[in-house]
């Protein structure tokens, strides 16, 4: 059985659990809190970040989220995420690396860093300033995606693909820490709906980090 | 043919061109100054960000420095560069991500911003401490890829992969700048050695940025 070294927040965690879930791989959760650097968690992964994949029995650890759903994509056919002519394949980890990266480094972990590490380690309040600076980011990032659905049907052409999920991933972390304003974004904001319904978003919905509460339309997947 | 938008010392056009140089890909080079924000290439990416691959007459755009590499290697059968086994595989990408992210991000980021962009853009100093922390960093990624080297043939195992030449792209920019310190580090020295005497390399030791002229060992195959 694989196991699965996440942080429920962790937007990378949550992009490997979407692609397993769509594919239909069974793995149990082992909960790994960055922030602790355990030395066993050292001796898996040298970065000392989540996602890990393991299965013991087969001498495998598996590494970097986007590493490991490659490794899915070529052992597993079911629901393939990375689809098509090589062009769309190129388009499809664009999109992915453009969430992984600039969408994580401009918006989720600066929220992380203020409503999360800050309250739960520090107990100190966020700072307004870079927040309202965030928010900013994630507006012009949300001016992408609605654009990307007026001319698409998914995010990277005419299926759904892994970009869809990374997307979804990064935006499911602000959406549980009540960051995401959706006013001006419907096509953004309609597509999220439909990513939210799929049954492999439902147990990220059900996840809940202790003395952190989501807030109440976290889990309705029509809000 | 295909055109590279690039910068000289952007260790992700490196990753590429030392890519395509292994699998015989031509193309001609099209610089591009990352500060400039030109209009023409943000059309291009909206990210804004080198390297930019494009085949004008197939209107293809490819984008991401690893969505460029994987591309290749799904449509030129020469020189395989993520090989093996799904495991093996999945290794290469985590050492591949590994370099292009947490050594970017620690070390070849900082030296960019103190060595070139504060000389070429602000003609300001370099701030002594950051660089000394960083050469740290450098120390550590050093010490890592020694260990790795003690272990296996190349980076990623027994065979050259894209993550030997993701990690010598970032060492390559450092060199440029002045900042590689091998001292203790033979192991990462000799392979490093190995890597700049290959023939995909030599159109990098020879590309040379205006104003900023690199070290005299930095085209010496042998130093």
């Amino acid at each position: 059985m694989w196991q699965l070294y996440h942080f429920p927040l962790c937007p990378f965690s949550r992009k490997v659990r979407l692609a397993l879930g769509e594919k239909g791989v069974p793995y149990d959760l082992i909960r790994e809190n960055p922030w602790e650097g355990r030395d066993e968690f050292f001796a898996l992964n040298p970065a000392g970040r989540t996602p890990v994949l393991r299965y013991v029995e087969k001498k495998l650890v598996l590494i970097d989220s986007q590493a490991i759903c490659e490794y899915f994509e070529e052992t597993v056919d079911k629901s393939p995420l990375i689809l098509g002519t090589a062009a769309n394949r190129a388009e499809i980890r664009r999109l992915t690396a453009l969430f992984d990266e600039s969408f994580f480094t401009d918006v989720t972990y600066p929220i992380l860093q203020e409503k999360m590490k800050k309250r739960i380690l520090y107990r100190a309040p966020p700072d307004s300033r870079l927040l309202r600076e965030t928010m900013r980011l994630l507006h012009e990032h949300l001016d992408y995606i609605d654009w990307l659905i007026d001319n698409r049907r998914w995010l990277a052409g005419a299926q759904l693909s892994l970009a869809d999920f990374a997307a979804a991933a990064q935006l499911s972390v602000i959406d549980y820490l009540g960051g995401v304003d959706w006013s001006g974004h419907d096509g953004a904001h309609g597509w999220y709906r439909v990513m939210k319904s799929r049954p492999s978003f439902r147990p990220l919905l059900a996840d809940k980090m202790e003395s952190l509460p989501p807030p109440r339309h976290y889990s309705d997947v029509n809000a």
